[in-house]
């Protein structure tokens, strides 16, 4: 997508075989900043420190960190040693392992001298591939959202709600639960959206509020207490949220929040979408409430926030009472029953076991 | 209540017939100063200014404001400027008129020079009757509180959630939400509050969970995105918020958010009882959704926020993208429906328009 008008992805090879470009997403909102990544050590930091996130870039990140690795030791030991560490920088994201088990089986069995080159090469693939799923989910949400624009006054906007950071900034390129709405964008289709907050780490207002207005697709802050309210007010005419980890009966687990979305959305008529790469299905779980475990955050993500001051420099300052104690938990699960659909790079499929199985079995 | 072991109100006398004493709710979570008001300028700025909120304790600081203005001039004249300056404060608030007319009508009749006294006492009366309302609003919130603990195991504390603050912060004490989760305190009952942050003010950040943690009041601050999740894993009793306004058949217009967590208590089963002194029924208003008005504040609410920085001093920063648009709907209405019951000073209701009016023909 475009910043400002300059095309970018998340992650660019700058100089071929020997550096990697990212954004410095812990920056965002208040600081536009490029990071070059030149050895194994860079790429974990950029992980592990969170420069980049979404499990898409994780994990496209994590191939260049094994190329960046094999320019300083091919060797058996050296690649092992790179794969351990580039694992453990954030060991419960899926794309990592599976970014890292990719280069392992195109590199185990060939000379060491190969590796480097090979390496560049599929990572470079990895990258392709994330961006062809992003837009086959494009193109199978933009078909909602044009369904919704025939129905609508010409020129009149379709308004789409959308929670934390499904956006471009948190895949390769296109986003998920943003690649129909770029692509709706792209074809002049008006869309105005939503931005959730999305306390208490603000990737709503930080992440999709700031790609949307860098790439020019209008767009709302609110607070996250606002949505239900404009539901009841016909101001949202669909919402599309991204998720974390998804059951094989289509129970959504995403980003805490999202269920009390999906309850307003169900209360007033408002179908609600999830955007997603199959990757993210994980068929041994059928019931996510009951069965996924939600990771416990610091208290400090909701004690504390960074911001501009009037001289521009950005600080960090605490915003409850001294000594309170916090609940931070980060995901929440929304049943299936309040999902309309699931829109994945095969097709839309309902929120249901049949349909989610019919539409991967299909070849 | 008391702060860190002393009794206080949110506005008491100072020097008899001289000068009242306030918190600075402005400064709140980050510093405890209270003010003294000498004159008629200063309980104006102290309700413009916000330095006191909440409608009973507006109303209580308007009448001492009278009494203020009676101390410099006690004349026809004088009164009637004191009270167009005190209305113009802020002149949405109900109570804010209610104890100016209160005032005029023991006033207007009187010779000048017992004015000044007679308005002193009023307004203590005036004090002492809203502690009356809260108390019995407590009682009979208690009483729920106390059927909840009843079927638990003992020592096991209730869990009740609450949005935003109806706190005694917010009258002169005591508060209405929080009336009954006192008096259950006070009565050796164990209770955990969950203390919504509400965005975007944080009042519940700044004010309600420090008005708990100063009475001693066990309490956990959450996001607003946490609550449905919380009742989801059975870990909510019961849900009790204020309201601004209620309509004739038990619409809640509160504070924007109020709706989603009513959606989630629903959904889990779990009782949403709503707390408010009679004053707050509108009874010219059946359908609250499509028939309150909701007020639209300024989109620095939700874009600044003013915090602790590490050498202790209170900055404001900007925490969303340079030049964003944001909305700020400062209420949503929760339709009656999903309200178990009102919680009044004359006893619980049904949030439905025969049983609200049962309670208040009783007599």
């Amino acid at each position: 997508m475009e910043i400002d008008g300059t095309p970018y992805r998340t992650i660019w090879v700058e100089e071929p075989g020997r550096t990697v470009g990212i954004i410095d997403q812990t920056k965002l909102p208040h600081r536009f900043e490029t990071v070059t990544l030149a050895s194994l050590d860079d790429a974990a930091h950029a992980i592990k420190a969170m420069l980049v996130r979404g499990a898409p870039l994780i994990g496209a990140t994590a191939a260049y960190g094994m190329a960046l690795a094999l320019n300083e030791d091919p060797s058996d030991d050296g690649m092992a040693r790179a794969h351990d560490r580039l694992y453990a920088t954030r060991p419960t994201a899926v794309n990592l392992r599976w970014a890292l088990d990719q280069m392992r089986a195109l590199l185990d069995n060939r000379a060491p001298e190969e590796r480097a080159a090979l390496a560049w090469e599929r990572a470079a693939e990895i990258c392709d591939e994330d961006v062809e799923i992003s837009k086959a989910i494009g193109r199978h949400g933009l078909a909602l959202i044009e369904a919704i624009a025939a129905e609508k006054p010409a020129g009149e906007a379709v308004n789409i709600l959308t929670h934390c950071n499904a956006g471009w900034l948190a895949t390769v390129d296109w986003g998920t639960a943003t690649a129909p709405i770029y692509m709706a964008y792209e074809k002049g289709i008006p869309v105005h959206v939503w931005v959730d907050e999305t306390r208490p780490r603000n990737q709503g207002a930080s992440l999709t509020a700031w790609e949307l207005g860098k790439h020019g697709v209008a767009h709302t802050l609110i607070a996250d207490n606002v949505g239900g309210h404009l539901m009841q007010h016909g101001l949202v005419d669909l919402c599309i949220v991204g998720t974390d980890r998804t059951t094989a009966r289509g129970d959504v687990c995403n980003k805490i929040g999202t269920y009390l979305k999906a309850l307003a959305a169900k209360d007033n008529g408002v179908p609600f979408y999830v955007a997603l790469p199959s990757t993210t299905i994980d068929w041994t779980v059928e019931d996510g409430v009951r069965d996924i475990p939600i990771e416990q955050r610091g208290p400090e993500e909701l004690t504390r926030i960074a911001g501009r001051t009037a001289d521009g420099s950005v600080v960090e300052v605490d915003i409850a009472p001294e000594g309170v104690t916090a609940r931070n938990d980060a995901f929440d699960v929304t049943p299936a029953r309040l999902v309309t659909g699931l829109v994945t790079e095969r097709g839309v499929a309902e929120a249901n076991a049949d349909s989610l199985k019919a539409l991967f079995e299909k070849g």
